[in-house]
């Protein structure tokens, strides 16, 4: 069969460019990487040996395809008590990570053919999904508002689609790559045009506990729990992306639709997974803290370097990057910019075009600080060679 | 949002009726379950400790999202020397169990409104796949033949379907819930019409270690390698059920296409199993064969006892099912039989409703011999009682 006879949803969506750029990248074995979005730290002690519990205690067999009671139950009180989330265990569906939720909830939420509104600069994942399950993605940019969404621009969206019936908005809060925060005031705004609009949010808050300068966390699910998918999980918090454990949080009759989707997509995340996600969620509630005070360090000093070497950026408020605009000196586009970095100094930043805004990189402080000052060496030269 | 502005395509697929059946009559603390499809052996201990010291070596980070290279080319080997696959690592993406990696082939293969194959009895989850798709599931009757399809079934269903495109065939080799086999004769008789129409075949293999009286095990990929895609994976041959991972296999081009469906549905598996899943297809060569003998002795035993309870069945030649007709005496439908022998007697098994056949059960003796002596005594008990 030739490739056009497969589903042109799949074959039209390019592979994603962040991995493939890391891919390409980590073939320097002195690449100092800035790249992927994901903790330097290693899963906390106690998980781990919660997680070695269950594989001594033969706990291999199918969990219930929601997940198992008990980290239902625990991911219930630990996001209440953390973010004041309002749900119970069976409003909450354990996901592969916060990606499979997000796949979940794009299937179950829109019929093809309906639009979705993502700020941009966005993760990508969110347009990619909108083309697998054949949507309309409502690129607007927020580069103009510092990289938060205003109702102005969401009335705008719907009026400049009036042939698309809009659906949808992902809201990414903390959000990367721009690691700008939502204030109570920004969202609150929001409300009244997604509510009269009958725009779903879908959430997604997987770096809510990683908030920096005393600042709170809010979510829409609070004024719009009726329309609110909240997707989050323990890769940014516990440090333990690889381990593939997510949470959807949704109203009753429609949280059962996306567990749905979910089932016939994985069945359930990993058993021994499941039950030391529990110890996560009910032990481990200083996990997070402890690398959040160690990212806020990083990300005041290398705001601050990358200041002096001329980089404009909005100032980040939470999760761990940093997207900074690419100095005028260097008359390079994001991709020409990463391109040299890696292949001259060793240095791996994010390109921004993958992102939606080609005038940035990406650089996420998930990394050591021996690390980050190397990169930040490495950039110094590159911006001296354009002098 | 009510309801029925969802996704149709997944508001009317029902959750899966099997798990559904299951969590019911685990309700009853005395329950004797022959129902779910999962080895009743844990994972080998050398499995075990792989995945410990997966831990132990923080292998948390993501890993890359076909699978680490480690793996591919163990899976390469692996099926190689057992099967006679002919596949290298880049021709083979790890996914989230068997069910994550027919969704990722369904969602790829396929373009809404075409028809898929599928021989009945089945498992349920590729209609629902099918119906999530939003494909045409033209169910064929194998009870006339053995439960074995026939190229005769296959053309009679190009011919009843004038209208619809038909693109795929599932082959489940061994059969769940029939536990039939396909003789090498069988499986090459249906080359020529699947070849001549461009049939793809999904080739669910996921029992394929599990095979009883000396027979082997074949694979349509052998003749018809480009329009083949396999399923497999170590839930059943290596007790992995919780642990969730599964492997596709097919041709360059297409596979990588199933990459981005599988990349965008969950990112990639869970890390830590898939460092154990190198040690279970490296050194667990024998693992499967320890519990198929074990398997084939229950076979046996419960085939026997079954017909003397006048049960007819198809003498199964693998998985760890048998496909039994509910005698005439009981004048019940699957459902009815399923209900009263679980409410009455505490013994669980599977009706064949779900499975599109609603005169059978389909009993798993995945469970211990006091089990299946247990199970075989309720129903001696139901039979009695309708005498």
């Amino acid at each position: 069969m030739e490739i056009n006879e497969l589903n042109p949803d799949i074959t039209s969506v390019a592979p994603s460019a962040l991995r493939a750029f890391d891919h390409k990248i980590s073939q320097d074995p002195n690449i100092v990487k800035l790249t992927l979005g994901e903790p330097d730290f290693n899963v906390p002690e106690h998980i781990k040996l919660a997680a070695i519990k269950a594989i001594t205690d033969d706990k291999s067999h199918y969990p219930y395809y929601w997940g198992i009671q008990e980290l239902r139950d625990a991911a219930s009180e630990y996001y209440r008590e953390k973010f004041g989330y309002n749900y119970t265990a069976d409003q909450i569906v354990c996901s592969v990570g916060a990606t499979e939720g997000l796949a979940a909830t794009f299937k179950t939420l829109f019929k093809p053919g309906e639009g979705v509104i993502i700020p941009a600069p966005a993760y990508p994942v969110y347009k990619a999904l909108a083309g697998v399950n054949h949507l309309k993605a409502i690129m607007v940019d927020t580069s103009t508002s510092d990289f938060v969404l205003t109702p102005e621009q969401v009335q705008a969206a719907i009026d400049a689609n009036p042939e698309t019936p809009i659906k949808g908005v992902v809201i990414t809060d903390p959000c990367n790559p721009t690691g700008v925060i939502y204030t109570e005031d920004q969202l609150h705004a929001l409300v009244d045009v997604l509510r009269d609009n009958k725009i779903w949010v879908i959430s997604d808050e997987i770096y809510g506990k990683l908030l920096y300068g005393g600042a709170k966390h809010y979510s829409l699910s609070a004024w719009l729990p009726d329309q609110t998918i909240i997707v989050n999980g323990l890769s940014k918090s516990h440090a333990m992306t690889g381990w593939r454990i997510g949470f959807v949080f949704g109203p009753t009759g429609i949280i059962d639709e996306i567990a749905k989707a979910h089932q016939f997509q994985v069945t359930t995340p990993t058993s021994i997974v499941q039950y030391a996600s529990v110890e996560a969620l009910t032990h481990g509630q200083a996990d997070a803290e402890k690398m959040r005070v160690i990212y806020e360090k990083r990300c005041t000093y290398l705001a601050a370097e990358l200041q002096k070497l001329g980089f404009e950026m909005v100032k980040p408020g939470g999760a761990f990057y940093i997207f900074a605009k690419i100095p005028e000196i260097c008359h390079q586009t994001s991709v020409e910019f990463a391109d040299e970095l890696a292949a001259k100094y060793h240095v791996g930043v994010m390109p921004g075009k993958p992102f939606g805004d080609d005038r940035y990189i990406r650089i996420s402080y998930a990394s050591s600080m021996d690390n980050i000052k190397a990169a930040v060496s490495g950039m110094a030269e590159l911006l001296q060679s354009k002098k």
